[in-house]
């Protein structure tokens, strides 16, 4: 049976998994695939921390180029995560005409255009399906599952971490504070969780699943990004009581002839099946012109989850390598219907809004004087407690608002004396 | 440009989707995987019947042997649907040295091991993607993404007219024979809807589904089928009020070094999302080692749907046929720690039974009695109303129990003389 030679960097938590797999499941897969996939070589800065699997030593190097010049060596898998060096070493592999596979959504959100060029001009492949969602094989969905659709819009919950923190407050009336200390105590935040709960991981995903969807890798200054930081246990409860689940979304919306590209928090409905998903779950829901509204949901952390789809991407680039072949299979195209992205000052929403505001006659009309003024109708209104003389929370959805008026008018609002303490935004979306 | 020549057999409503979409998206399929899919001949036995698409005459012909028998064609798209002429067309097409591609769950459950065996003997794949779920790429999922898993189950709304039906009758409080009356009015029933209503177009689609997560091809016979037609409303409304939704569920469950394979009505909790699946959705929800339980949902019915994954599949062929490779990947193997299919008398489960009795005292003592004596515990019972002397339900929620038990116990029930209809069971799954 022929023997693809895999170059493995980074020998962490999915790399130790990666191992793992190909070892425990090694007549499995070649039985199955008609390949074996053989681990030649394991590179990592530190070769002294005890892992859950042990090596031969002779498998293990410090230096990359152990593998990088390494002419036996077909695939590298790549999951040291960061920019550098994950993109100089993913570059020399490609340049040194071997195919790669990496989970490293950061690296490929910005650096994919010169990667993945290269990668084009070398006749190698790609691959990153443990890159968003783990195991959710939503990649190959998207590139060739769907090949043939045109999207309109994807909506995803992609970040475990704020998802987590999400549903504990929700679930188990946590604060923002205690849900993320339970994250950490359970290894579903890191120590600085900022990537994940201030929506940047979740851009890095959201800029693949746009590349894929609509042919364009998207600068991550263009991209709004908000995380879930300052969402408030009042504000879960208050949209429970109105009906609705605050998700942290990663939302591409096609909108006439631009496209909106953004993350954060978001109502939706109960109704809808993103709001059932819950803990370290991802869900990925995406409409198209053919297939329809689509929905892909798993575990979106874990080993093994991840290490699943790199071990699939494996399968799928040694298949092609035995073969002899390139298949550019990323299929990506641009949409050309698509003339530029929108501003996060021109989307339109709904917005659930908790003013802060002293318990007397005539607050309510001197806020909706002032979004009267600037177009803005009010759904619903709630005045959550009653409170003579003290600050009571009033809620309110409001119709279809641009970004912009609502700013300015809640900027105006923010400034009344009755107003006591900065309103609180969120955006709402139908799905 | 390189052109892949493709043979399209039945020119229905998915064929005619398959034609609009290669013409319409001609230069978006072609810009995104870089061949050229061109439909070469289309065959179909009525040529009269006004198709939504009309194509050049010279294009149509009602002899299969054009097909089949044109060395330039690469690949046979199967959309007659039944099993004959449809096995000897595939079939000899492949002798052909052609590539399949089919929509034909029917052919494959009941052919699949002469049809399968034939193409790997002639290095020619069979794709099937448009067999089950419509538009939603599980069998891609099942086969590629999650190549690197085990699977413990399956759990599979897989019957768009079954889930339509049952959808209405919960949300719309209608009666069976209402609900498929609006089925066949809206299209989503055929004129005969024994397949679909009886379970065993779900049958057929779970033969699939077990192919390819545990590598053997079940005959039919040995699946337990039982559609939705003996479901009532009153059913329905009792599962409602306890927390449970009814859904026409396709199981596959690996217990010890047993498979259960089998089809039926089946309570699952309101808070798993298979309950939320409804209309003409389909939704696969699979358990494995690696990548967890992860849950596949889109719209199962609807020609540009089915036509979609359709396409998907002549582009895998057209990008391999084009590479000149053969990829065996459906990547399939037999699952060896299954020594046998569990039969379904062995089958454990929680059941929902529904009594209809006499409403007088020390009914529920003997019925409770004869449960007893086989072993079989009650979690919870309810009397449904109180009507002294008429005939009231009694509805009750059993533990595990194994399915010969209960029906003995049934069927003494049943002979009882306070009891005077005989008794509805429903199986239940925890998911």
């Amino acid at each position: 049976m022929k023997k693809i030679n895999v170059g493995l960097i980074g020998f962490g938590n999915v790399g130790s998994g990666v191992v793992k797999i190909l070892r425990e499941k090694k007549s499995f897969l070649s039985e199955k695939i008609g390949v074996q996939i053989n681990i030649k070589k394991i590179c990592d800065k530190d070769l002294i921390t005890k892992r859950d699997i042990s090596v031969d030593k002779s498998l293990l190097t410090k230096d990359v180029r152990d593998i990088i010049n390494d002419p036996q060596i077909d695939v590298v898998v790549e999951l040291i995560g960061g920019i550098h060096p994950a993109k100089e070493f993913t570059s020399e592999a490609l340049k040194k005409g071997k195919n790669i596979v990496t989970a490293n959504k950061a690296l490929l959100a910005q650096e994919g255009r010169e990667l993945f060029a290269l990668a084009q001009d070398r006749g190698k492949s790609i691959y990153f399906e443990a890159s968003v969602g783990a195991g959710i094989p939503i990649i190959k969905a998207l590139r060739e599952g769907l090949v043939a659709n045109k999207f309109y819009n994807i909506f995803g919950i992609v970040n475990s971490t704020s998802n987590f923190i999400l549903s504990q407050m929700s679930d188990n009336n946590c604060t923002f504070n205690d849900a993320l200390s339970d994250a950490k105590k359970k290894g579903f935040a890191e120590k600085n969780p900022t990537l994940d709960i201030e929506g940047i991981d979740s851009a890095h995903k959201l800029t693949l699943l746009v590349y894929l969807c609509f042919g364009r890798l998207v600068n991550l200054d263009d991209i709004f990004i908000e995380g879930i930081s300052q969402v408030s246990l009042a504000d879960v409860n208050y949209a429970k009581e109105l009906g609705f689940q605050i998700k942290l979304l990663a939302i591409a919306k096609k909108v006439a002839e631009e496209l909106e590209v953004r993350v954060h928090p978001t109502l939706i409905p109960k109704s809808h099946l993103l709001s059932s998903v819950n803990g370290i779950f991802n869900a990925i829901y995406v409409s198209c012109d053919l297939a329809g509204n689509l929905l892909f949901y798993g575990p979106g952390a874990g080993q093994l989850s991840a290490a699943s789809a790199v071990v699939s991407d494996l399968v799928e680039l040694t298949q092609d390598v035995r073969a002899g072949m390139f298949r550019p299979t990323l299929n990506v195209r641009i949409d050309k219907s698509i003339k530029k992205l929108r501003k996060m000052d021109e989307i339109k929403s709904r917005y659930y809004i908790r003013f802060m505001a002293l318990d007397k006659p005539g607050v309510l009309a001197k806020i909706s004087g002032v979004l009267a003024r600037f177009g803005i109708s009010i759904a619903s209104v709630t005045q959550k407690e009653r409170r003579r003389t003290h600050v009571v929370p009033i809620v309110m959805i409001i119709h279809d608002a641009k970004e912009k008026q609502l700013r300015q008018a809640l900027e105006i609002i923010n400034r009344l004396n009755v107003i006591k303490q900065e309103s609180v935004a969120i955006r709402m979306e139908e799905v």
